[in-house]
């Protein structure tokens, strides 16, 4: 179409009509409490504006030459000390408005944020406090509001989570090396809510599909018959691995 | 420790350390042309540099104002005509040196790309030729080398398609409403290739989910015996919803 053609010619996008951003990364960092079945979100109070004093997950602006996670991996290890902490990308968020610096900012530079995602061992990671701002691992059914768009964030994180519990092995990163099947079912519960499945069911699930193995070693806690202590076996997983599951 | 309040209060971040960024979107579209059993991808022929003239992923730049999920319905709409294009966000390639731009600019400004995700109806879906740049559905075993990472990004594109087929009734957008068990089988061999099950198990496991309607209806094409035609039941399915599945 000639007229269309010509409407392309005639209006070129300009430079100035493309938005200029900075990026930031903000991590959602889930921990378990097994043992007093909380689930916990990694949380920092921000020393400075905008939202100074608020709650709000652990972030910073990516520099020059660094890649996104890069960044995300730097403002953690300011944070928090462990191992393994392997970051997955959770979503992207750059609508206009989310950031009221954008609207401080004469040159209208607006603010993305790339969010990533990790589980991490409760009792392997220890939370760095580095005397000026605070941080803390909040219990999830406690989460204030938090600074920016962060409880949104927190949102889509909290869905990975249910998503990642429920079709790969996940749990075996949180649990302790030999867990107990309760414990296992009680770390599903504390994530999914009560009532997910029943024990039974479950049970006959999670041993079903091959990777759990018996250590002949059994424990005692409280008044109950003593139970089995199960280990994950990554060998019989690995065979499994590229087979859609779930594992509820 | 007051080292490190000194060193923090010494060192601070200045603006000129953060980089800067352009978004772009960029859409991974698959369909699938269940006739020939080919699963296509579109894309388009870039008819300005860099790349020109190479095939890439449609994408744009996001102008000031435009959401991240506007800019790329935009694109789309210049595209493509289609009916329920929904897209769902796929990933973001944002490591400095992905776009020779950043090189040319003398102030280092960085191309950060949101990629999206939808697959259409092949049927339903109508090419914008508009005369100035290529436009295909490109066989997925026939993609040629990309402008900038696009072969990246659909390769990421191609992950998530099978994850959706796996997890998710993805599979009832692409068909026709009604569609014989083989055709269903016949879409699923396109996408996770020819051993991904057999045919009998897959049969089984699928009506067993219980949101396959027999119509009534037969169908007879070829050789074989006459074939029923099922369509996908939304209402069914959506008592199931919320339970993790396995579709193969």
């Amino acid at each position: 179409m000639p007229g269309k053609l010509q409407k392309k010619a005639a209006d070129p996008v300009i430079a100035e009509d493309l938005a200029d951003f900075k990026v930031g990364v903000d991590n959602v960092i889930f921990s378990v409490d097994t043992e007093q079945n909380r689930l916990l979100v990694l949380l920092v109070m921000r020393p400075e504006s905008p939202f100074i004093g608020a709650w709000s997950l652990p972030g910073t602006l990516v520099r020059c030459g660094e890649s996104l996670e890069d960044a995300a991996y730097r403002v953690l290890s300011e944070k928090i000390r462990v191992n393994n902490l392997y970051l997955e990308q959770l979503y992207t968020f750059g609508d206009p408005h989310r950031d009221p610096r954008e609207a401080a900012s004469a040159f209208g530079v607006r603010y993305l944020s790339v969010s990533y995602f990790a589980l991490v061992r409760f009792a392997d990671a220890e939370l760095i406090a580095d005397g000026v701002s605070g941080i803390a691992w909040y219990p999830l059914s406690r989460v204030p509001k938090l600074a920016f768009d962060h409880n949104q964030i927190l949102t889509y994180g909290c869905q990975r989570l249910r998503n990642k519990l429920e079709y790969s092995p996940v749990a075996f990163d949180v649990l302790p090396e030999q867990f107990t099947l309760g414990d296992l079912y009680q770390l599903y519960m504390t994530v999914l809510g009560e009532d997910f499945s029943d024990y039974s069911n479950f049970r006959t699930r999670l041993l079903k599909l091959g990777f759990l193995q018996d250590t002949g070693h059994k424990t005692s806690r409280g008044a109950g018959r003593p139970a089995s202590l199960y280990r994950f076996d990554p060998e019989a997983f690995e065979a499994l691995k590229d087979k859609p599951m779930v594992f509820i």
